[in-house]
């Protein structure tokens, strides 16, 4: 029989004891003790007013919103989630680096599309006319077309004489787009629709893993099209920077597949990029933005971007070869993944050749191309993909990406907590994509009390419209009582100590995060502290 | 940087090593080493049927089920579920002891209704007369009246002279019950409907815990008004045996409020039962049972039950010495427990004093009743109600109800595992109050990984129709590839190891339960074997 303490206050101290042990392992408890008096006032401001939202805004009724709780479905959720205090705080805490982005599924729909229509070179085509009946059901396929290829002419793809699979120019197309579909509007509308999961699909019609990424998966193929011309793409990654830079973030890592970067048409309509030149145009939107700040004398905002290869699990894998050849030839590039439904594709292992020669030719040529594999992000349960959570670890795995099956494994958690292998986790993606219900719901808390180091991704934001980090901060935030103000910061912080940043650039980063860290902490105390409130 | 392997043969070494070392501390893995021949090749089948049926079964189109698949919302795939030949063969299966039931939740609703349809003292009554637009939405109100409160004379409680809140005779209710609500059978579908939980409730008007436990609390209401007449549960606690006897349950522990068990009206009409003979009348109802059982010669299909007494977490601290003193008067019994909504109702924390005091009398009263607390059956991360984890385990909890976020406790998990503190996992209670949205989403794979000890429960099958425990055996082995047949036997084995029967009649129990394993196993080769397939 277990002893158990006679007395209330005997009781009470082997009870701190305990919960102090459950919680020893947690990356936040070493920030916990020695905070500052401003970081513990600033802690105690945000769980007072989480405390109040909880009980007044997430139990209010909201139009359109059935069920509110904190942590509920995003998508349903968000503009609840705008109106809340907390929100408007994390809207401006210093988040460190986005580690965990998808190219091209980072930018506004209507950004994107916006750029789409001033390019010459886009067109449009469909596989039957539109009409009323068919238009949710249609994507467009979109396509720069080089010179040669553009038609003279072209009839609306919503007319009678339209002939199926034939290119409009973008923006005739969306001139002539018929009035009962909404005319100019309508075909805005149903481009964004093309391009982003909403509710409905998510929570009702495509309600599962499998389902919802067919839709997930089409959202990709016309954003791949729409982005795929030169002066489009590099507008695209300065909109994406602006954008990370107004949420706090001040370094990005972005994930990129070999094969979009060679589909980019050039400004001259007849070549197409090399590799090498998209990744200069990529380090050319970096410096232009960069120059920006400096004249606004902000250039402590931004610290640049990277770009991780990766190829999708669909590749035979003979034919990553050439993606090894690839990554070395374009070194120094941060690393390199393997990509897609996991569910739906070819588990790691099948990889196994290539990857162990990649290791052998990384070795040879003296560079060194981290792995940053994405793994676990399925719910299945010892399946043939959901092994690649030890596959990723075994061949050396310096960060993964999602690892929402990390949790079942205790031998793989202790590896995780003791190599430092960080943890990519993008709570609201999971929960759009189904392998979540809401963030209570979400194994992250398990993640957390095992020591595991986390920074928070928003994956794909065009497609589920979390741009930036904020709505993942927040929905972190929300579902969990444990988690406060510096838990937050021990996950910014992180993002930037497991970033493939060199030594000397990481330093520096975490130098100026630390001093906006400390002036949004003053923040928070001026705004909603108790003696604020009173005024 | 970590060294991988170089050469294939080595990796998968490593591999192998690594999935081991992950394993290790499951409680299947001894009984997978050392298994038989036979269950061995039992296993081998379940599994290949398990894979065939995924492929087919649920993946076909079924009426009103739109999104199949395996461990998915059981509300709505349960008729799915009974089309498989896994289902077929789980229900044949020996599975151990009961563990957590709920009174009065456990008969199916029409057998109650039948009951207490020839209950002379069964009155209805509802606050305004029934009409097609308030019908489903009004509870009825049931009550065994004394003799001397019985109204001579009774209308319809569908007709317009009916008085708001006065009694009618439950058959006469039934009789009259409104041709527009469907007559006797509308009357039944009526208190059917207000005593279950159906698909609708559970993942659309009420999906989340918060709504879920609104209708769920008010089945209780309704179940406790129809079995609080003596001859009504007396047969009541029959018709549990005899089906969980069909069901190849052998033994069950069943929970039980002393305060339902004070309001029972006798077979006089006059007289309410004391605890004392409820007691009695459930060990008549066990004698009974295994009295027929012995006629036909199979006395080792039941072993018995016990009740395990509980108070609702919504008495006030101080009442709670009344319970303690119930508690010790009636011993033996077999434990006791706090039950109730976790998100609703106090913390465990609050009866710190009772509970010590409880912990005192039976020192002072040489008896020994061990908590079998509830905890953790909340989505609350580091809420008030969720460190009922850290209490239940504080004082002792010999297994803990449910259980849920223990996942979330790494040193919590740790300790269950080496005190042996058995988890009483309920998938499918869980899933329909929305602690999560299917099995592939359940906690389980974490908590079997790690060792604790854990048996599967229904619950309160009369709400979520999960007679028995094969569906919620099944929901387990489908959801996952790791599971397999030696899993099943584990949870079986586990549930008569944990439960609180005597030394000596545990041993009898497990002697009887490895005998009809084996017969179980030598059924499915013959049935489902390579050569029975051939035939």
């Amino acid at each position: 029989m277990v002893l158990i303490p006679g007395s209330k206050n005997e009781y009470f101290e082997e009870r701190d004891k305990l919960i102090g042990m459950d919680r020893a392992l947690r990356r936040d408890i070493s920030y916990i003790q020695s905070r500052s008096v401003l970081e513990k006032e600033g802690d105690e401001i945000l769980r007072r007013i989480r405390a109040e939202e909880a009980e007044s805004i997430w139990k209010e009724d909201h139009l359109d919103v059935p069920h509110p709780f904190p942590g509920m479905e995003f998508l349903t959720g968000k503009k609840v989630i705008e109106k809340t205090r907390i929100f408007k705080i994390i809207s401006q805490m210093p988040k460190g680096a986005l580690l965990h982005v998808h190219m091209p599924a980072v930018v506004e729909p209507r950004t994107l599309l916006g750029l789409a229509l001033k390019e010459r070179s886009m067109y449009v085509c469909v596989p039957t006319r539109l009409t009323p009946t068919n238009l949710s059901s249609t994507l467009p396929i979109f396509l720069p077309l080089p010179v040669d290829s553009r038609p003279s002419i072209g009839t609306s793809i919503s007319s009678s004489d339209y002939i199926s699979n034939t290119w409009v120019h973008i923006a005739k197309a969306r001139e002539t787009f018929d009035r009962a579909l909404g005319g100019p509007k309508g075909f805005d509308d149903w481009v964004v629709g093309a391009l982003t999961i909403n509710a409905r699909e998510a929570y009702k019609t495509h309600n599962t893993v499998t389902k919802i990424w067919k839709k997930f998966k089409s959202t990709f193929s016309v954003a791949v099209g729409l982005s795929s011309a030169s002066s489009v793409l590099h507008e695209y990654f300065r909109a994406f920077f602006v954008a990370s830079i107004n949420d706090g973030i001040s370094y990005v890592e972005l994930r990129i597949d070999p094969v979009f970067a060679k589909g980019i048409l050039g400004e001259d309509g007849k070549r197409y990029l090399t590799q090498r030149e998209v990744v200069f145009m990529f380090g050319e939107s970096i410096r232009e933005v960069k120059q920006e700040l400096k004249k606004e004398g902000c250039e402590d905002k931004f610290l640049g971007a990277r770009l991780i290869y990766c190829s999708v699990k669909k590749v035979a894998p003979k034919d990553l070869y050439v993606a090894v050849e690839d990554s070395i030839l374009t070194w120094p590039i941060p690393g390199y993944d393997l990509v897609g439904q996991e569910d739906a594709l070819r588990p790691i292992i099948d990889y196994l050749e290539p990857l162990l020669y990649f290791r052998k030719r990384q070795a040879e040529e003296q560079v060194e191309i981290p792995f940053l594999f994405h793994a676990g992000e399925t719910l299945g349960d010892g399946t043939a993909v959901e092994d690649n959570i030890y596959d990723a670890i075994l061949l050396g795995t310096k960060r993964i990406g999602h690892g929402f099956s990390l949790v079942k494994h205790p031998k793989l958690l202790q590896i995780c907590r003791e190599r430092k292998i960080l943890l990519e986790v993008c709570p609201i993606s999971n929960e759009v994509l189904r392998l979540t219900s809401s963030m209570p719901m979400h194994p992250l808390p398990c993640i957390l009390n095992n020591g595991v180091p986390v920074a928070l991704s928003c994956d794909d934001p065009s497609v589920f419209g979390n741009f930036g980090v904020t709505y993942d901060f927040y929905q972190v935030l929300v579902a969990s009582e444990i988690n406060g103000l510096t838990t937050l910061g021990t996950l910014a912080r992180d993002s930037i100590e497991f970033s493939m940043m060199p030594l000397e650039e990481k330093t520096e980063a975490l130098r100026i995060w630390e001093v906006k860290w400390n002036v949004f902490l003053q923040q928070i105390v001026n705004l909603y502290g108790l003696l604020a409130t009173k005024h």
